[in-house]
């Protein structure tokens, strides 16, 4: 193991210190976030920092960074309300990856990577067709991280299309199955192999292997 | 694909709605929490919502469940200002599931699941020897999430453990070859096979592969 200090941290080149305090945090979520601006601009942009904030209500929040540069996803969310979260595939990551380069406020990223819209009726945003699955999402609010200038978006699930055969009896969705990849750092996918899914623990009772 | 309205998911049992809803926000990290009480007593607890708020400062934030039962984790946190976040690894995933369970305040999870507690000099808080890559965190603050009574924890890294022969030239640590695992849903654990690294997107120009 190497030690680093908080001042080892702070010494280190910008570029490498963000490589690598993105990768220190654990594998991450890998999601486009499909918007419409208020004139009927299509745009996508990958993320890496959706959570699961609850399920009843249904709550998922994920993290902005400052809006210095136009952030058109930033500004299509607070305009119109509402925004999609499509899971990214193994067979759509590297489109995925590419609509996170600095594209003209008039280009759709949807056209300009090669990923075609979906439009739900009666919901403003697009989503990814062909995603292995897709939120339709409202948003509720913003909180400031003040330290970094970053914002916090939190937002409820009003629909959600997931693949049926990857539903297991107890509602686990199996997006394994599904093809979702995750993140690690600014730019490495990963599919997954399931070690195991494990029953509810209780002190002083032996875990089981779920089977579903 | 199957879809669900917002009324079908309000109208899901809890149990089944909990395991859904914690799967389609994607894949998770996987970390452990570990935190000493005022009185000296050591805790540890399983998270899967840490999540990477910026790289300078170096912050990382996770989602903490509403205190309605005692939450040795918040409570240790608050108190003491500090904890470690521990990578959750292949060789300790089952340990670390187990400490999810409702241990009675004075029993140490260390113990109760076998994982063994190490202790930095003039750092507060025990990490778990033998986890992957560990980071000590100084608390900043917390933000209430008020539609579901959970909190928003904010933490600072003050120094950190990573794995020397898993850091990339520009700074990416390859948190698979050290054996960190992700989660998906409220219990499943998997290991990563890397796709690809891809490098930084610009319009117009064509993705390559990283080699490190």
């Amino acid at each position: 193991m190497k030690t680093f200090t908080r001042a080892d941290i702070d010494a280190l080149p910008q570029r490498y210190r963000a490589a690598m305090i993105n990768s220190v945090s654990g594998f991450k979520s890998a999601s486009m976030i499909g918007t419409v601006s208020a004139e009927g601009q299509p745009n996508l942009c990958i993320v890496s920092s959706v959570v699961h904030l609850g399920s009843n209500p249904p709550l998922m929040g994920f993290v902005m960074r400052p809006p210095v540069v136009p952030r058109h996803t930033y500004e299509n969310i607070l305009s119109t309300g509402f925004y999609t979260i499509n899971h990214v595939s193994t067979a759509q990551y590297r489109e995925a990856h590419q609509s996170s380069a600095s594209y003209a406020q008039e280009v759709s990223e949807f056209e300009a990577v090669g990923l075609p819209a979906g439009w739900r009726e009666g919901f403003p945003s697009p989503y990814v067709a062909g995603a292995p699955l897709v939120l339709g999402m409202k948003f509720i609010r913003e909180m400031p991280i003040e330290e970094n200038d970053t914002r916090f978006i939190i937002g409820e699930v009003v629909w959600m299309d997931v693949p049926e055969d990857c539903i297991a009896s107890d509602g686990y969705v199996n997006i394994e199955k599904a093809g979702t990849v995750t993140l690690s750092g600014l730019d490495a996918y990963h599919r997954t192999e399931r070690l195991a899914r494990l029953s509810y623990a209780k002190p002083d009772k032996a875990l089981q292997e779920l089977t579903d």
